[in-house]
Order: structure tokens, then C-alpha cells, then sequence
């Protein structure tokens, strides 16, 4: 509801076309009882709600929402239907699973916790999706108030708290292993209010009598303990004397539930869910192809070497630094993106680098080799420090990487953005160094306009198409901003022409701070699928890489767990696609953002584009694209989830059509 | 940050004025580092914090706002300092503490818990305003995001728990008891950074140890429960036996910090306090005047029966039905409010009355006599159902009342915003029974508009005006929205231009759907101050009363602690102005929201405001509103807390300025 929706042109009422059940028309009375809440549970009672007593659909509205959805804490809700999904191997398709109480049963100042158990997902030739491994379950949680972190759910204690009128989601990811057999594999997820945390507390035994049965215990012992007994007559004393004692332990009230409970009242058993969970049918229809371990299209990702030296407090070459750039390293490389580490230097010079470690470092071979790693950027060590150890080093590096296979995935990335005839000055030298070790070096530049200083004017159209030609042959990789073209794709054709694909150029495409909405960017309160079009975006322009500057971009902390800010001057979630894990619980693991999986979401579907395109012509991708409504250009491409699996149903190797198609409209 | 903030013209990227300190100027490296959190905690390291350990300061911002402040999740931190309020006897005064985690601290998907604790507010003569009694602590819970409802905080557990990247408010309130001696009240509130229930866990022994522990205790106690023994022999087996398995228990991994520890870590001592707690110094200067136990203006409010009977599951007539009403009643009168309950019948017909007992009952006479009530409402009995024994209870009524002192507060209230001719004959026909049991009775009619089927168009403003000379005399309170004033006080004029105050006819105001932004009303989303000027117009328009529809006109339930939904065509809030508290607890007591709040402090304005205008006339009141800014028109007033402390500082008996004036801007 919105201030704005009120009639105050009627006098301060709206007048209802039907009349309400049961107050007058207007006025006080408005439509009271006009909104049925659909609640069975007239035998709740007024008193507490006990939730194991009570089915949870009289508790809860449980409905999905596609994963290109924001579900914010003011979603309203929907009938509960199946969920249908369709994904290749070695592909994860996600949805979302959005909770909201109808009442509070708990007492402890949220309306109650659910707990959400899945089912393994099983096909009727016995093969199996495992929970855990292959079907994940992650908790949305809200950034400047957009669902945007999805903090795991600990799959030992699989439980979410929902506040009083607010909506929650959690985000149930399918990853589909390279060699699943395909087929329909079908499952179920149970959602259960439970009983709180808090409320369930009076089950253990609290602190103080913790420490109290300890002292009685300890003064029992004393009385039976091993030593001299003078006496039979002392022995039976004292043994009279510890049951009396022991008796009085065993009757202390915060004891009593253990006589007549069999201690296993935690685990939930199917007779219970079968009871009183809601249950979500969930299939999964596997076909019969495998999205290709190396992404057809590289997308390389900046990560901040500066952040986490400072927010882990890790020293530049301890082994803690190189652990922890590791780690990011291998986690960033599932969303089929191929990261560089980075640092800053003055006016925009860049140190970029796939791998902390030097070329004749076995992880170096290991790191490179990754077939999931579609490019790598080279150190250029001296664009900091322009020492002849630098030097020396860069000459080394390059002759080891030069006679690899994989040398074919390497670039280097200088500058950020060169503005001026001196910068670009600085990066033709830097190629003709690079270029005496190896002639056929790859080096990429990010640029959105032309250089000032030169004779055109650097902020026309012109002096940014020409731009190869003033830096050619210093660079192979021409990656230039979507925010130049805004929505003018024709413009694509004038930057391509000007290309020299005989020479090996090539063009990549970048988003930063703009383009902004409505055209297709990463930044927090933009829509999901417009998260998604970016990468529909690079594949119908027909770029063949893309740059991101950062994912951990966020502002400098020196405390792993301190508040994430965004830096000044940018917008909301730019160069941040995942936070520290240590903010959201005790976990290590970076924790995603939903940005994050549409980016690999978009990757995907950029895999059956191309396959669609390999069997019938880019033609018809193109055309199936513009057919399905799902993206016709920057600014007219599909709002709802409807259309991309319509696109994605299409594109099956066997043409049978999907036999159900999740989230139509 | 807004995504339009985003200065594309400049390439996607905004150059900084001066350098930030640590990345380049512009681009991946923007301003890293400018924004400095300002954490002294390089110490806290990079493993988990334990807050017992480390300064509260460290861990979150903690910052005083007024009460007028709608303090968001996104609210940013400000600088800490002290709270000086002023207040006169018999008035509530609140503000409130924001919190903002500057890291986590839990490790159980909240960012931490805070305890909250209050000492007496003490003056230097020994005199003390009491914790709980006195001073409460209120968590404000959003509701449709805007932070609105006013949860009580438990005094024996006074803890609040922080979400990441979010503010959270708690309301506190300082209620001067009438006979509190003036002075100057000081105190602190220690806000303290704490383990959370859950991650405090490890100290309560889980549920299946105590099970555990039971079952060898059983089996000890077995061993050494009185019987015959056979032999010394035995007894020293059995004695070693058990204290083996004493011993046993006792090394249990659980119970190992009862040996390291009193048992007496939960209590926060004073010297836990003074190290690591943030400390916020309040002072409050009780003036020494007292706000009339009666309100000057009767403001009179709903509250519908219908809803207390569906939601909580009572039937009308029941003895839980009259002790809800009755609980309700006696809530309501501390915000200077006079209820009435109500229940809508066809065409706006309304039965509102203030009392469930008759005249003849001695809950009655309790009611109608409470100073605190301005005005009450008769039940009109025949307007729902029209029978003889309908309309001799009400001659009964009418027979009793009109002998008490307390009649002269006494009005019906038939019909709400009668709209046509036929309409306007009932309300006659009505006033004249009723004047034939009581020539001096007070009939209170509500109207936007004048009457369809007479001669004047209805919309028309003269239609509206002349409303008193077709309903006099079966009206006396003319009770007019405020919603066809818009913002045109001069209009005021003319609608008092045709009343009578020689024949006791007064004009009171109200509002209900309009008038909608920018003008004062209650809905939800409104700023602070737009709700408090509410109060502001009516005192400087000069109504000499004001009526509210609804104060609990929540969509229908049926379960107590269902969720609160707004009606269909109202603007949020509209109607709602508290919630049952079994939606946020396992308490009954109602949750007041923070407009409530406003409401209260309004109408404690106009007693400064007459005050002021006893003494120096009513145009000076009126300067007095002009001159600090506070409120100047309906469209016209001030957004910022400011003016209101500067107006109330004025107000003073001793003309001595305030010591010193809480938020100032």
C-alpha cells in the first residue's frame, strides 16, 4: 500500500464496487473482512500456539519465486504450486522458497522459526541429486534493504526466523554434476514451524542449574569417595547419606521431562512432516547435454588483494595471504568466471594477476590449467615497483608461460581506463617490452573514450572508435564500457569494424558504474533479470570476453566481521558481488549475492544460446532471444522469469519440448 | 546511496575532489579507504570476538535520536551525545537510541545482541524518577519497513538483537508522575555489547547431556540406594563403583566450566559496566507545572468491538469480552485519549459508546467520572436494532446520566458522515427523541460535504459551510474533516462563522484518509513531525475538539496473534494506531505505535500551548508556534525536532530558559 493510492478526492473514502461482509461500506467500516487470510485455524485458540500440534499451512504461507525475483520483506503472497525445473549437466539452477507468517506461534519477539528439510531429488532409475552436495539451501538476507546475501543454512540445523509481517526467502540451489544421467528426478521439501530456539530453551538445563547439580554432585562424591572407612556402620552412613543426596538430584524439576521422554524428541520424523509440514513438489528434468567445464565466453572478475590483506589483517606473502587469495580463487571460479587479483596503483596503472604464485610454482601450472579458468592475467610486477628485479622477474615469468598450452588464455592488463596521450604512451611502451619476450602477447585495455591530447576531441564517438588504431598493435583486447553505446546497439557494428580480427583482436565488453537502469548492470534495486541481461546483452552484441573491476570492492575494515559499506561515490553494490562470510555467522566462506548467481545464471544461458546457434545459425539465437521477449535490447528485455525458460525449454538437443516448464506467466 | 546518484556523464566513473588515501583516484580504486569506519580494533583480530572482552564502543554505534525521528534500518550513525529532555509533571517524554553493528559478533545469523540497562534518574535532592516504572525501553519493530511498532522490552532480560547492515531503535520513555518534586533528574544508560542465547548456548547443558546425565545417575543411585547390604565387603565395592561413576559424570566435557567458574557469569556487574559498556547520559529538568489530568482538548478515538471479538475469539457479552474492552479502555486513557468503542451498521450508521456497562452499573460511574476522560460517548442502543427494549434502556440511560456531574462530557455519536437527505431526517429524528428525555444533550455529527437532495450541489464549499443551519439544533459538535480545509486555514472562518456558540455548538476536526501528504495525518511513512502536527493544526485552527474513526482497525482475524494486515483502500496505518501484542509476544498488553506516541505528544503540546497563551494571550501562542518554526500551516511546518523543544523550552512558569534543550539542530 502507498500513501499516494488514497481517494482523498472522495471525500477521504473510496467507495467499494461490492459490498464488504461485514461493516459498512465506507468509511470506519472499509471493506473489514474483505480479505479473507484463508485461515483454517479457527481452532487455534487464543492462547500460545504450540506449531507441533497445529498444520503449518494454518501457520505460514509458503510459495516459489523464480530466481530472478527480488523477494522483499513486503512480497505478498501466492498459492503454493510444483516446481518445475530444466537444467543441463554441470549446470545449477536455482529458486526460491518464499515463507511468511500468518500468526506468531513463537513468544520471544519473532513470529517463528520454520525448519526447511529437503528430500534427496530421485529419478525412477534410481540415480539421485543429494542434498547437501548437489541441492543447497541459502537464507536471503537483506542488503540496504534489498534481497541481495545469501548466507548458507546449516544443513544440521536447517532453520530460518520469520519476523511479524514480513516475507522471507531462501534460495534453493540444484548443481547438476557433469555425470548425472539425465532424466526426470523429482523431490520434495518439508517446511515446518517449529518450535523456537528460546522457546524450546526451558528443554535444556539451564546455566545456574547446571552449576548447581555440578556442586551437588561434587559434595556426593565426597561422601562415597575412595579413602579409609573406619566403620561398616560410617559405609552404610554414607551411602545412605549420597542416595538421599543423589535422590534429591534426580528430583529437581528441570530434570523431570528426562523420565518420561525417550530423548529424542529433537529429530523430526517423517510421521511429523507427513503431519504437519507443507510440503513443495520439486522436479527436475536433466537433459542430455553438459554445459562445457571452459565458458565459451571469458569473464574475467577483478578481487581486491587490498581488501583482504586489510579486512583478514593478512601480510602481503604470508602464507595466511596466499591461503586466504586461494581460497577466493577456487570459490569464485564455480560461477564459471575467470578471476585476477588486483591492485591500484596511481592514475588508474594496474597490477592484475590470475595466480599469487610465480610461473615455475607447481600451484602456477595448477592454477592456469584449470580447464574451468577461461583466461589469466599475467603480473606485469613492474607497473608499481620498476625495478630491475621487477624486471627480471616479468622476462622470467613470460618465458616459462610462453611455451605452455594454456599460454593461449593469458593476457595482461595494464591500465584502467588510459584518458590521455601520456598514459597511452606508457602502455605502448609496456607492449613493445612485453612483445620482445613474446610476439604474440595478449594485452587488454578498458577504455570509454578517446585519449585527450590527440587531435580529436576525446569525448566524441569518433575518437573512441578510432581508438585502435592509436593503440594498435599494443593491444589485442579492445574492452570497451556498454555505457558508450547506451542503448544505440547499432553502434556495435562501428567498433567492430574498426577491429583487426586477422591480427587476433578482439572486442570485450565492461559494466562499471554505468550503464544505469534501465540498462542491464549489477547494482543493488535493479531488477533480477536485468542483473541476468547483462550477459544476454554481451552475447547478442557478439563481444567475445567481458571484464568485471570487482567483487569484494567494498569499503576498508580491518575486522573481518565489520559492517560491509559501499564506497563512496558508487553505486549501491557496484564491485561487490560477495561478502565476508564472517559478517553473516562464523563461517569463512564468502557468502554470494543473488547478483552473483544471476551473473552465472546469464553465463548459462549464454552456453545454450551458443548451442541453439551451433545447430541452427546465430541468426536464429538471435531470433529465439527476440521471439521469446526474453531480451530484444538494453532497454526491452524481459521483467518477468517467464520468457528465459521458455528460451531455455527450446534449446534441447532433442527437440522433445520440456514436459513441464517452470514459472510460465 | 540511490543507483541515480550515479554520475554516468563522467564515464561511469566520478573523480574526487582530493585524493583518497589509500587506491587511485577514480575508477576500481574509488575513494577505498575515504570512508574511515573509525574502529579503534585493529586488536580485535581476525578470529570470533568475544564482547565480554572488548569494548562495547568497538562493536557498534550507538547514537541518540528524538522522538520525532522515523529511524530507519539504513539509518547512518551520528556522533554520541548526551540526552537533555525537558518535561513537566504529568507528561511523557521519549526519545530514542539508535544501535548499528560496526561488526558481528554472534555467529548465529545476527550481527549481536546488546543489552540495554537503565539506572534511576536521580536529582540532587535525592529525589528518583524508577526504572520500569518510570523510565520504559521499547524495541521499534517495522511495520511495512517503516520502523512503527513499539515493542516492550523484557526489564529482567533487556536485550535487543542487531542485524548486519542494520539500525535498530529502541524507544525510551520518561512518564513524570504528577507529585514528582522539579529538578534536575540525572542518569545513565549502559548499552553492552553480549553473547547471544544461542551462541551462550555451550554454558546450558543440551538436551540429550541432560538425558545422559540422568540415565548415570539413575544407574549410580542404583548402585548405592539404601538396601540390605551384605557385606563390608560389598558396600566398599559398591561405595568405589559409584564414586567412579560420580567421577565420570563429573569429568563430562559439559560440565567442565562449572569448575572454572562461580555459576554467576550472567549477571553484568557494575564493574563489567564501567569498562566495556557505552555509556548515553540523560538528564531530564522537571518543570514545575503539572499537565491537567484532563486533556484541555477531548480528543475522543474508536475502538471497534467488532475486531476485539473476532480476533480474540470473544463473544459479545461474555465476561472476557467486557475484561478485553475494559483492558483496552484503561490502556488508551494514558495517551490523553478519551475511547470509544464502536461498531459500524448499514449506510455509516455507527453505535459508539464509551462504557460496556450501563449507566446503572458501577463500572459506569468509574468510567465516566475518570478525570482523565474528556468526553464520552452514550450508546445510542436503537440505532442497530430498533426495539421498545432498545428504547427504554436508552431513556433509562439518558435518565441516569443527565442527573451526574460528569454529563456535561457526555455526547451520541450516530451516524459518521451522513451524505444525503434521508440521512440527515434519521440524525433528526434521533435528536429529537433524545432532547425529549434531555434538553441539553450533545449530538456529534461528522461531515466532509454537504447533503445530496438538497438545494446545493454537495461538493460545493458553501454546500459544506451551511451544514450547521440544516442540522441545527440536532447537532451541537460539528465535526468536520480537515481534509476539505486542504491547505486553506482561512477557510477556518467561515465555518465558525456559522455556528452558535450561544447555543453550546462547537466545531471539532478530524482526519481519517485525508488529508494525505504533505499535510499532518497518521499514516504510516509520514514523517514524526507530520504526525505530531496533527495536534499543532487543531490547536491553531481553534477546533475545540477532535474525534479519530479507528485505533484498531486491522483487517479481520481470527486468531490473536495473526498478522496484522491493513484494510483494502486505506492508506498503511490508517485506523491503526496499536496492535495486539500476541502478534510480537507472548503478551497480551498492546503494542502502541510510534504515531500513537506522536498523538500523545501532541496533545501534551497544546497544554504548553495554552499554557503559554493563559498567560500571554492566544496571538502570542500563536507567535510562539510561528517564531521557533515549529508549525506554521498545514503545509508549513518544521520536519526537523528542533522547534519543538525551542516552543516547549519557552513555555516555562518561571520564565527561566532550559538548562539546556535536547536536539537542538
Amino acid at each position: 500500500m502507498d500513501p499516494s493510492d488514497s481517494n482523498s478526492a472522495a471525500g477521504g473514502k473510496t467507495q467499494n464496487v461490492s459490498v464488504p461482509p461485514v461493516e459498512g461500506v465506507a468509511g470506519g467500516g472499509t471493506s473489514y473482512g474483505w480479505v479473507d487470510g484463508g485461515l483454517r485455524g479457527t481452532n487455534l485458540g487464543a492462547g500460545v500456539i504450540d506449531p507441533t500440534k497445529v498444520h503449518s499451512e494454518d501457520l505460514l504461507h509458503v510459495w516459489s519465486m523464480p530466481s530472478t525475483a527480488n523477494v522483499s520483506q513486503q512480497e505478498a503472497p501466492r498459492p503454493l504450486e510444483k516446481v518445475n525445473l530444466l537444467a543441463a549437466r554441470n549446470e545449477r539452477e536455482s529458486f526460491q522458497i518464499a515463507l511468511r507468517p500468518k500468526v506468531s506461534w513463537a513468544t520471544s519477539g519473532i513470529a517463528g522459526s520454520v525448519q526447511i528439510q529437503c528430500t534427496d531429488l530421485c529419478s525412477s532409475s534410481g540415480d539421485r541429486l543429494v542434498v547437501g552436495q548437489s541441492i543447497t539451501l541459502r537464507r536471503v538476507v537483506p542488503i540496504l534493504g534489498v534481497p541481495d546475501a545469501l548466507v548458507p543454512i546449516d544443513p544440521l540445523s536447517p532453520q530460518v526466523n520469520l519476523q511479524p509481517g514480513e516475507t522471507a526467502a531462501v534460495w534453493v540451489s540444484l548443481n547438476v554434476p557433469c555425470g548425472q544421467p539425465p532424466g526426470l528426478y523429482e523431490g520434495e521439501i518439508f517446511i515446518t514451524a517449529v518450535k523456537t530456539e528460546l522457546d524450546s530453551r526451558t528443554e535444556s538445563l539451564p546455566k545456574f542449574e547446571k552449576y548447581r547439580l555440578y556442586r551437588e554432585l561434587r559434595s556426593c562424591l565426597d561422601l562415597i569417595g575412595p579413602r579409609d572407612y573406619s566403620s561398616p556402620e560410617e559405609m552404610v552412613q554414607r551411602l545412605t547419606s549420597a542416595s538421599t543426596a543423589l535422590r534429591r538430584v534426580l528430583d529437581n524439576p528441570a530434570l523431570q521431562d528426562c523420565q518420561e521422554s525417550n530423548g529424542f524428541g529433537d529429530m523430526m520424523d517423517e510421521d511429523v512432516m507427513n503431519n504437519v509440514s507443507v510440503r513443495l513438489k520439486l522436479s527436475l528434468t536433466v537433459w542430455d547435454f553438459t554445459l562445457p567445464v571452459t565458458p565459451s565466453l571469458p569473464a574475467v572478475f577483478g578481487i581486491s588483494e587490498t581488501v583482504i590483506e586489510d579486512r583478514f589483517c593478512l601480510e602481503h606473502g604470508t602464507e595466511g595471504w596466499y591461503s586466504a587469495l586461494d581460497h577466493h580463487f577456487r570459490w569464485l571460479l564455480q560461477y564459471r568466471i575467470s578471476p585476477f587479483f588486483c591492485r591500484w596503483g596511481d592514475s588508474m596503472r594496474i597490477l592484475a594477476y590470475t595466480c599469487p604464485w610465480p610461473a615455475d610454482h607447481p600451484k602456477a601450472n595448477e592454477y592456469y590449467s584449470d580447464p574451468r579458468l577461461a583466461a589469466y592475467a599475467v603480473p606485469y610486477a613492474p607497473i608499481l615497483s620498476c625495478t630491475d628485479a621487477a624486471k627480471n622477474s616479468l622476462r622470467r615469468e613470460v618465458e616459462i608461460l610462453k611455451s605452455k598450452p594454456h599460454w593461449s588464455k593469458a593476457y595482461f592488463y595494464l591500465w584502467d581506463e588510459p584518458l590521455n596521450v601520456e598514459q597511452y604512451d606508457m602502455i605502448c611502451n609496456i607492449s613493445n617490452e612485453l612483445r620482445s619476450y613474446a610476439p604474440d602477447v595478449r594485452i587488454l585495455t578498458t577504455y570509454y573514450c578517446g585519449p585527450s591530447g590527440s587531435e580529436l576531441a576525446p569525448s566524441t564517438f569518433e575518437a573512441f572508435v578510432k581508438v585502435p588504431n592509436v593503440l594498435r598493435p599494443h593491444t589485442q583486447i579492445f574492452c570497451t564500457s556498454e555505457w558508450v553505446l547506451g542503448t544505440r546497439e547499432d553502434l556495435v557494428k562501428d567498433i567492430v569494424a574498426e577491429l583487426r580480427p586477422d591480427l587476433g583482436e578482439e572486442w570485450w565488453t565492461y559494466v562499471c558504474m554505468g550503464p544505469s537502469d534501465p540498462q542491464p548492470n549489477w547494482h543493488i534495486g535493479m531488477r533480477g533479470t536485468q542483473h541476468r541481461a547483462v550477459m544476454w546483452r554481451v552475447w547478442k552484441e557478439g563481444g567475445t570476453g567481458f571484464l568485471y573491476w570487482g567483487t569484494n570492492c567494498y569499503e576498508k575494515a580491518m575486522i573481518p566481521s565489520a559492517e560491509i559499506c559501499f564506497r563512496r561515490g558508487l553505486p549501491p553494490g557496484d564491485g561487490v558481488l560477495f561478502y565476508p562470510g564472517e559478517v553473516f555467522s562464523s563461517s569463512h566462506e564468502p557468502v554470494a549475492s543473488t547478483r552473483l548467481e544471476r551473473i552465472l545464471s546469464g553465463m548459462q544461458d549464454i552456453e545454450y544460446l551458443k548451442l541453439y546457434s551451433s545447430r541452427y545459425g546465430r541468426e536464429e539465437g538471435l531470433a529465439l532471444m527476440e521471439k521469446t521477449g526474453m531480451y530484444l535490447g538494453p532497454d526491452r528485455y524481459t521483467l518477468d522469469h517467464g520468457p528465459v525458460d521458455v528460451m531455455r525449454a527450446q534449446v534441447t538437443p532433442s527437440k522433445r519440448k520440456a514436459h513441464s516448464i517452470a514459472f510460465l506467466p
